[in-house]
């Protein structure tokens, strides 16, 4: 079943105004949750969105408040989300960067007590979209031990560094384990085997079996110990500069909000194209490899254009009770 | 056998005054080349002196020639490295960085047109000793495929990101694929196997046979197609923003030389040192793991501090060379 991104967005707006958010609040979440099925991130997109009702019913999610601007040095500012829905205060900081970046060439925005933002690429997207080169990254509840250790204790903490493009943004948006846990379940779900070893079973061996990795909850970092010390520095660059919550203080509060954010921009009116694509040329071209080669972020961008034109795919129970709420 | 820092540094010193370097610039390179062996990246130091002699003496690297601002927009300067020395340029272009970032916040360095910088790690030493947060990498001669293919288009492109700290900084310096060629190269001349899968054999298949990922050039990336993703995202960001030499123009020149580099600081008086101890508390502490989780950086200084106090080793017949130069 599929559904086109006006009946999607449109309908997780009406939703979110019954929840009582703010106009343009619920139009900004809604589009960005729509936007994320719309481009094949669907675990962040509707499939997300039940969860994210909930939080708001829980309390958690605050759909009233106002991100703040605290501090500003030159072109650093920190910011308090004040527990607001986490992809409305990403994108008001996004655009604050953008802003800085296009007076002073580099900005950093820095945001504090805000939430789950979702797919990170949405804000390496408005970045791009803006002429800017964008570098965020997030922290989150632990769910993946440090190299050396067995207990989970580093966040996923995504990074995402995009650069202007067409017909799309050349964007990576990578976790720091090889799988997420919604990838686990995705190969669990279709009985299948990881493509290559993702974690340790509970003997500790390597395994491509989700199952085993699920039940050990000892995900693999990317690069094994070079990724574990990047969740390590991403959470601890977050936490020095907001002074807000770190992976620690979130794992131990037993629910995942209050996160930490930062968005960095770097504007430069002649980003040299044509230099860009030398690049992509050398690096995807004359091996004979057969198309086998994408940059980060061509991939989702033919899926928009599928799913634009065909309909975006959803999961028929999820949008039921959606449309239920 | 072993030597002192100070032998170290004054013989590389005597070296680099005989190949015309003018005295200050003998003095940067020395200490960073000697540097490098006492913090145990001796790929790095005395090891690869002899090859940065001979691109001296080729003329590759040119001594004389001074790092010069090209561009500046707020907080964001554009450098031309002039094909002199990669380390003392780096460590011009850091500088500045610092004290841009201590008068506006961030800051962002770009150096096209420079030479190897040697160890990344040095130059996120610099910033976080200067008390800021400090963030640089670099492009290199393609050595890796990209994934999905087997012909080596990218770099080893190293990452660093390093945060003030006491006794020494959290810093990590990684370069893209699993393990460097000085890597395997060690495990091939102690006849060992890799601990982990490094790259393919000539037969397509994952191997942890160093010999047979030497033969095949194929090294593997960090997390596969993310550290693939990443090392490309990096060569884009700073032939972007340099309009110098990406990693395809290196690579087309047949010569590692004419690098480009970014150096990004974030300065803020108060990076909250109670939250950095809880996070790294937190992260090595309670899951009784035996003190086999460190974090990065730290296992740079414990052997910084070995080799003060013991000598720094070294490689006799490097040594020997170098004396007799």
């Amino acid at each position: 079943m599929t559904v086109s991104f006006n009946q999607l967005k449109n309908e997780l707006e009406r939703v979110l105004l019954q929840l009582s958010f703010p106009k343009t609040k619920a139009a900004v979440c809604a589009a960005i949750f729509a936007s994320n099925s719309r481009d094949g991130v669907y675990s962040h997109g509707l499939n997300r969105f039940p969860v994210f009702v909930n939080l708001v019913k829980e309390g958690l999610v605050d759909p009233h408040a106002e991100p703040e601007r605290l501090a500003t040095t030159g072109n650093l500012e920190q910011w308090d989300g004040h527990r607001g829905p986490g992809m409305y205060n990403a994108t008001i900081c996004m655009d604050r960067a953008i802003q800085r970046a296009k007076a002073g060439g580099i900005s950093c925005v820095v945001l504090g007590n805000s939430n789950h933002w979702m797919r990170g690429g949405t804000y390496g997207w408005q970045a791009a979209e803006a002429g800017c080169i964008g570098i965020c990254f997030t922290n989150a509840m632990a769910g993946m031990p440090p190299w050396g250790g067995s207990v989970p204790k580093l966040g996923n903490n995504p990074l995402v560094m995009a650069v202007p493009w067409k017909p799309g943004p050349i964007i990576l948006d990578m976790a720091m384990s090889q799988f997420s846990y919604g990838k686990l379940q995705e190969y669990q779900f279709n009985e299948e085997a990881l493509p290559l070893p993702g974690g340790y079973d509970q003997k500790g061996s390597l395994t491509t079996d989700p199952e085993a990795i699920i039940k050990s909850k000892r995900a693999l970092p990317i690069g094994y110990w070079k990724g574990s010390g990047l969740a390590l520095l991403l959470d601890i660059v977050l936490t020095s500069l907001t002074g807000g919550s770190s992976t620690a203080d979130i794992t131990k509060s037993g629910k995942e909000v209050g996160l930490s954010q930062c968005f960095i921009c770097i504007h430069q009116p002649d980003l040299h194209p044509s230099l860009i694509q030398e690049i992509l040329t050398f690096t995807k071209g004359d091996g004979g490899e057969g198309g086998k080669i994408s940059y980060p972020g061509e991939n989702a961008l033919k899926r928009r254009m599928k799913n634009e034109k065909e309909g975006i795919p959803v999961n028929e129970k999820i949008w039921e009770s959606v449309l239920k709420m």
